[in-house]
């Protein structure tokens, strides 16, 4: 599977669960969204915006979505719901890495710099470098309508935070995905 | 990594915390336990004794391993105590994948077939075949202090039940986990 294909497989309505280990109090934290990922082709306007904030050349972008959620967290009670949009910008020697461009939100200041990397297992991993905090996502499907997400957060240098995030798709079932059910129930 | 050498990283004693998906409800729950594993020699009597149990020749068990656990789940009061033996056995052409055998529990009627595969990715791979339900296990190390596990479970041929676990070492650090700190604070 190449990122096109992943982002394809991605796209549609999902129910995501995710729950947060807190490390250094072993505790966790429940959080349930809806959310919906729609492709964006490569020459969108949104795409194009995004890598202009970037400064980076338009025509390098291969792959863009709009991810949207609603949710609500266990420990407060407000709702949680707001927009990204992603970017994919390949390295010139190997389309399978490269950077991620992520529309900023209101807190941040400046862009962030992330990488994404397609694996020959067909998982995702997403990498993400703060000024004192570092990501890591895993992200890949155990079916075409189940995809399942691992997170691991340092803060200053130490592991604080570790995310699973398991999500139903709940409709909105992408050609890529309606391939795949076709082949699996031929099998 | 081998898979002698994931045993080896593994041993010691492990604060786990589990949380599991249960898909079909969108609910989750969780559990805390304290785990020991301790490796065993491949001719320890434990291992030897597991071999005989599944008509295996003893000499074909490379890596051992006793796991005993202590904990307490959310949706019931009991104690979860317990503890059993796992066994590697090499296929003969591939040492990085092979049988896992298990130590029979009460409940089990027949030796469960179990197959390991350690992955390029320093990632091991358990898959689990029951009657009616199929379980795929991901082990790995965030670090050589923080293990992380997620695993699926079908029923019936539809997943039930997601799980993810994150485990921070509590002490009994092995030699494999002591030389990779020194090599990393060497980095």
């Amino acid at each position: 599977m190449n990122i096109e294909e992943f982002f394809e497989l991605s796209a549609g309505k999902w129910f995501s669960h995710r729950t947060s280990h807190h490390l250094a109090f072993k505790q966790s934290e429940d959080g349930k969204s809806d959310i919906v990922i729609e492709m964006l082709a490569a020459d969108h306007p949104e795409v194009i915006k995004l890598c202009q904030q970037y400064e980076v050349n338009p025509s390098e972008a291969t792959c863009g979505a709009r991810v949207t959620w609603n949710g609500t967290m266990e420990w407060d009670e407000e709702k949680h719901t707001g927009s990204t949009v992603l970017v994919t910008i390949p390295d010139a020697d190997n389309p399978n890495e490269g950077r991620l461009l992520r529309e900023m939100g209101y807190a941040e200041k400046a862009p962030v710099a992330g990488r994404y990397k397609m694996g020959s297992d067909d998982a995702l991993t997403l990498t993400t470098e703060y000024e004192t905090m570092w990501s890591e996502e895993r992200l890949w499907f155990a079916s075409p309508n189940l995809r399942m997400r691992v997170s691991i957060l340092k803060r200053f240098g130490g592991f604080s935070m570790a995310s699973f995030t398991s999500e139903i798709r709940m409709g909105g079932s992408s050609a890529a995905a309606k391939a795949a059910e076709v082949s699996n129930s031929a099998s």
